[in-house]
């Protein structure tokens, strides 16, 4: 039945050709940013989270294609998290088991008390939701050994389109604009990469496309029509309205995302050697002031947030107004002797130095 | 008249307290951001580009009140572009005219046929007028001496996330990100400065409230009306969105930009520092390869940038595009080994080598 399905792909007129099985233009896409990305092309378990929604199915959909055209060699596992939000949230989990089980994926299956995590952690429940879901990652990762493994999600260009100027609108600084990584760590102490390998090229209309394609339903998410929720408004009103100005804004953010991005990986270099400069002898907690405060700001702002994080074990709620806080100690008397960051820690001024003190460790690492 | 006028202004409530002469909050704030830029305080000559808006002559009477209580000794001069537009432009001219005669200053005049300039220079109404506005203060500006010249627009917080705005929804980096400067020079070749007061701190709502506290009418432009302009589109429909996210989003965009502003001035000098390292020796106009294919994509690009602007004398209609383009001769043979840039000039690989060469020189310079 693969086979049979895998040979009438519809829009399979676009192919590599280089081997004898063709592959449809989706997953020819797909192969294209995997190698550009330098995922393991064998040999590596690579799990995917699907959560029934036409992104995830595409992307599950495009590798179960790769590897019946042999043009991947990994052995797959596909993640859900029921998120235990909606009525029919355990439909979904049951379709999308339904599904592995078709193509023959084994499957993680997983639920969470979102609405019970968002209360305890003061979250809203897409925070709560997002956190919850990487967590669950991470802990499938965790079980694997570093490079060997990856996990995926299938953020689209879309999602980073929405990711960028939600995080615009609430006055982020080039980090934030710079959106979501197309790879990165699982989280700071893992080894294993979180890859998005739809990012940088897939539009939500190519996801669905290509399900309809192949002719695999996919799953609708209420909370993706409820305006209640800032990501819902800025795709349904705030990005149709830009569209009016450009035409092809998503790629514009996206590209702009990238340019970020680039930039920041400089900065953030530039900004470690300044940190490593700055750093004191006597006392490695410490930080000379004379160093920092001769630095650009633009440096010497990332340099103390990754002081910070390193001291924190995180940058869970740092805004700007706390490293603006941290920068009036450099400048002297007239700025005071204690910045106070939040979930307790602070920061004091003595005798020409920086001092960290921790107070209590908040758990977990900071997801995207 | 002008005593009684400056006695009676609502608001004067907030003082600075430091002299005998009471200003008004407005003022008081103008007068701190104007010592925050280091803009000259006594023996200068200060230019005000007035359109006859509220943000403009606010700007005017701020700086009027703060001439009359001594806080400010400068000569000050309006100037006023007729874009010959509307019908009502030539009134609005005679309005600028009047006030400044009532005020007591002198006023520089001129008329530009922008709909003309546009066709010729194939640009649209608003780039056309905004480049005849600037053009005329630079020409003021260019009889005048370096530092002891100031030109003044009265371009408020909003206006600078008009221009973030814009700009990212057409696909800009961190450059355009960063919005207008609150200083800079008048245009490449000037001393005189170009500094705008309003832009960290004033909301359009505050001049226009300003205005009215001292009874002083201003013209309202049809143009702020007209939806086919984008820039009115981001103002009436895309920024009222955006506060729905984030009531203070005005803020927020303000505050990224210095941010990225700062980030690119950090990234502009290393970049300088990379142009120079890979500037061949034996010719000047030449750059090589090997030093540039080594560097970080963000300072190479900005590299290969500065030493275009050099080459072509400015960096119209320059896009991402054609620095990509430029990138790819560094790749090598694959690359191919010319790249074409906008208005005639190019760029070519040879032995090892980056070469410019001009075409033919576009006049004057950008401006935004």
């Amino acid at each position: 039945m693969k086979t049979a399905r895998t040979k009438n792909i519809p829009g399979a007129e676009h192919l590599e050709g280089r081997r004898t099985k063709k592959i449809s233009r989706f997953a020819g896409r797909l192969l294209a940013e995997w190698k550009r990305l330098a995922l393991p092309v064998t040999d590596a378990r690579v799990i995917v989270a699907v959560s029934g929604g036409a992104d995830s199915v595409a992307l599950l959909l495009a590798l179960d294609e790769l590897l019946n055209a042999a043009r991947l060699s990994v052995s797959l596992t596909v993640a859900h998290l029921d998120h235990g939000l909606r009525a029919s949230s355990q439909e979904d989990a049951r379709w999308v088991e339904a599904l592995s089980r078709r193509l023959g994926y084994g499957l993680e299956l997983e639920r969470a008390g979102v609405k019970e995590l968002a209360a305890k952690a003061q979250d809203n429940l897409e925070q709560a939701a997002r956190r919850a879901r990487y967590e669950f990652l991470a802990r499938l990762g965790d079980g694997e050994a570093g490079e060997a493994c990856v996990v995926l999600t299938a953020h689209t260009m879309d999602d980073q389109a929405e990711t960028v100027l939600l995080r615009l609108v609430r006055g982020s600084g080039a980090e934030g604009l710079g959106g979501m990584e197309p790879v990165r760590r699982l989280h700071p102490q893992s080894n294993v990469r979180l890859a998005r390998p739809l990012l940088n090229w897939a539009r939500r209309a190519e996801t669905e496309g290509f399900c309809r394609a192949l002719d695999v339903e996919f799953r609708a998410d209420e909370m993706n029509e409820d305006e209640s929720f800032a990501r819902v408004r800025v795709r349904k009103r705030l990005l149709p309205l830009m569209r009016g100005i450009n035409a092809r804004v998503v790629e514009a953010l996206a590209r702009t995302a990238g340019l970020l991005r680039e930039d920041s990986r400089t900065l953030d270099e530039m900004a470690a050697l300044l940190l490593g400069e700055a750093r004191s002898f006597e006392d490695s907690r410490a930080l000379n002031i004379s160093v920092l405060a001769s630095a650009p700001a633009s440096l010497r702002r990332r340099a103390l947030r990754l002081w910070i994080a390193e001291g924190r074990g995180d940058l869970r709620r740092l805004e700007l107004v706390h490293l603006v806080g941290v920068e009036r100690l450099l400048a002297g008397e007239r700025g005071g002797r204690v910045a106070e960051l939040p979930g307790g820690s602070h920061v004091s001024r003595r005798r020409g130095r920086l001092v960290f003190h921790p107070k209590r460790v908040e758990n977990g690492g900071e997801h995207d």
